[in-house]
């Protein structure tokens, strides 16, 4: 669309090009991929050839990844006391970080009880101290050494943050997670593509995907699992079998080949990418900081993924601020947008110790492979009119 | 492909044109439909004009139309104690018919001594009878009459089975079922264009649907709820609060954009499509019944789908078969082909009391509205060669 400003990539980012092409190519094929035929055996193929795509980009092997309607049915999967074995199951708990997306914080199918949220400190970091405090205090440090998963214990922390690109220290956690005999679960939706994700350098055992927030399709994702050693002993969507018996139905054929396609480009595009995001956000968040000298960026002291901004300038609305942005043609984001479109204080800077006042102020920007400079600075120009009129006028928007 | 000869329409049905067109405009669409900007509006209205599509061809509300990532997700939605309340949960029982989908006939969510098979009658039809001693034998006649659900009792028949064609009484089974005070699923994936599907006309409380099947793409479905009265209490993928809390994460547009245009498609063309298969199919039985007199057509005395032949000759291998097909070119199946290829004896067919030597060499076809005459005559020739070279060997194939 012509004067578009599209700042939304962590919501969804546009299709590739490539996904696109190899998903029209995909509309040709006819048949199921679980008959016997040559139409079906061509359908596998394609399905296969994605999937050595998607398990590349993560450093996994291909028959290790699982793929899913998304991210979310991903994490759904994944968080399940079916993880242990069957004894252990009853007394199984997960851990899950305080900022995690929806779709981990309510730990699916663990009982309300066997929930533990682990703290994030005020750089919006796991608290490593808590969760070696918690996690280790009834292991015996001379003992025997467990094997992951020998005892029930599940912990799930993102790669990355959706709402302000924190990255976290996933290599630690799994270090101190196997440690105490547990699994370690990564919600790395928002971090594919935007860091390296070396499933076996990371230790992690699980990691959640999504398609869309790489250039692929919405509706497609994967769990990957780390070997044959994790195993999903509770399937949620069970049927004729697919998935190596991990996940049932037809596989969705389209949506796999552009998850596909835009993992390979991910991959063959990953450094050009990161430059390029890494580039266009320091000059977004110096203009935010010339213009707007009073603005808080979130997590500008930790690590943080290249391609987003999450900031706030007390006293703003950032609900009305993302109807004027609309307005403008600039299409931006407060909070999550994952969570459909309520109003509610983000749990994410809830859990960072930032005030409601400024928690609702926040805008995230996000970018991507496509975007122009040209639009970051239509975004400073709308931004620096909004803001010099709103103090102005003395009065929050 | 030329010379392609494709009678596998329930194991998959080719694109439509409506459906390919409509996908190819949705890959232009940016933005997550949960976004409050006008990209996020965009996506969401293309999903609300797809969901009355679906809607319009099963006489349903649209609000009642839960997008999932297909039939076999449906099925296990739908199968799930948590359609009753809370008290009953706990005692709520499962009736499924032994001709049902994998999907269905494992009742996910159900443990196992909750569920009771309902037999079929020799004609491959759900034995009433039997239903209705089972069902209304605690039920008061005299008493007051109970609402759907007030009892914790669900039962799952399919509209018309996958391999055979046989339509079930889906009406009548729906009498009994809230006569009893219990809920009634119809798997209709299969059913799904080839006969009209009236939810509120049938009386059944839950539908699931398929797009793959009626032309649209594959990983798409729906759950089809009568109304606000069916609640899902435990949704299984949860997450972003999408579809109405019923099923979290980011909607597939593309492929619920080509759910859309099938379901639009094969609305406006059902007469015609029925007419154009129903004559085919004809065309295929006297062709096989004239080279192959010993053939044996299933469910021939029973009301069927006009689309379907499972038809068999004593001591034919149909795995044989069906590889000799695909050496020409033929593709058609063996049974169930969502069954990922396994070569066990098909579960319908031996509910319908058929011997292990006949199904072994039972062949399904099955019809479009894109199948052309040539190719019913195209596999008439090659099964003719077929079957008169094996009956000159003497040889079971």
């Amino acid at each position: 669309m012509s004067g578009l400003v599209y700042l939304d990539y962590n919501a969804s980012a546009p299709l590739l090009d490539e996904a696109r092409d190899a998903m029209v190519s995909a509309m040709a094929f006819f048949g199921n991929a679980s008959s016997v035929h040559r139409q079906g055996r061509a359908v596998r193929q394609a399905i296969e050839e994605a999937r050595e795509e998607v398990a590349a980009l993560v450093n996994a092997r291909p028959q290790d990844v699982i793929f899913t309607s998304g991210g979310t049915e991903a994490n759904n999967l994944a968080l399940s006391p079916g993880l242990f074995a069957k004894p252990l199951q009853a007394e199984a708990r997960l851990y899950v970080s305080a900022i995690e997306h929806p779709a981990v914080l309510n730990g699916m199918r663990f009982e309300r009880e066997a929930i533990t949220v682990i703290p994030v400190t005020a750089d919006g970091v796991v608290d490593l101290d808590w969760l070696r405090a918690e996690l280790l205090k009834d292991i015996d440090a001379e003992g025997d050494e467990l094997k992951p998963g020998e005892r029930a214990v599940l912990v799930s922390v993102m790669a990355a943050n959706n709402e302000t690109g924190i990255i976290q220290p996933i290599a630690e956690i799994a270090e101190i997670v196997h440690q105490a005999g547990g699994l370690l679960h990564s919600d790395c939706v928002q971090a594919l593509g935007k860091m390296p994700i070396d499933m076996a350098a990371l230790g992690v055992d699980l990691i959640s995907l999504s398609a869309h927030k790489i250039g692929g399709p919405q509706g497609a994702g994967a769990l990957v699992l780390r070997d044959e050693s994790v195993v999903l002993r509770l399937p949620m969507v069970a049927g004729g079998g697919q998935e190596l018996k991990r996940r049932g139905g037809t596989e969705n054929l389209i949506g796999i080949v552009g998850f596909g396609a835009a993992a390979r480009a991910a991959r063959l595009k990953m450094d050009e990418t990161l430059a390029h995001v890494a580039l266009l956000r320091d000059r977004l968040e110096a203009g935010i900081k010339s213009r707007s000298p009073d603005a808080v960026i979130f997590g500008d002291g930790a690590l943080r993924l290249p391609h987003v901004t999450c900031f706030a300038v007390p006293g703003f609305s950032a609900e009305t601020q993302v109807i004027q942005f609309d307005l403008m043609n600039i299409c931006l984001s407060s909070g999550s947008a994952c969570s459909s479109g309520k109003v509610e204080q983000s749990h994410v800077l809830k859990a960072m110790g930032v005030g409601e006042d400024l928690s609702f102020a926040a805008l995230r920007l996000s970018l991507g492979g496509q975007t122009l400079p040209e639009e970051i600075d239509a975004f400073l120009e709308a931004w620096g009119a909004i803001y010099a009129r709103q103090k102005k006028n003395g009065q929050a928007a």
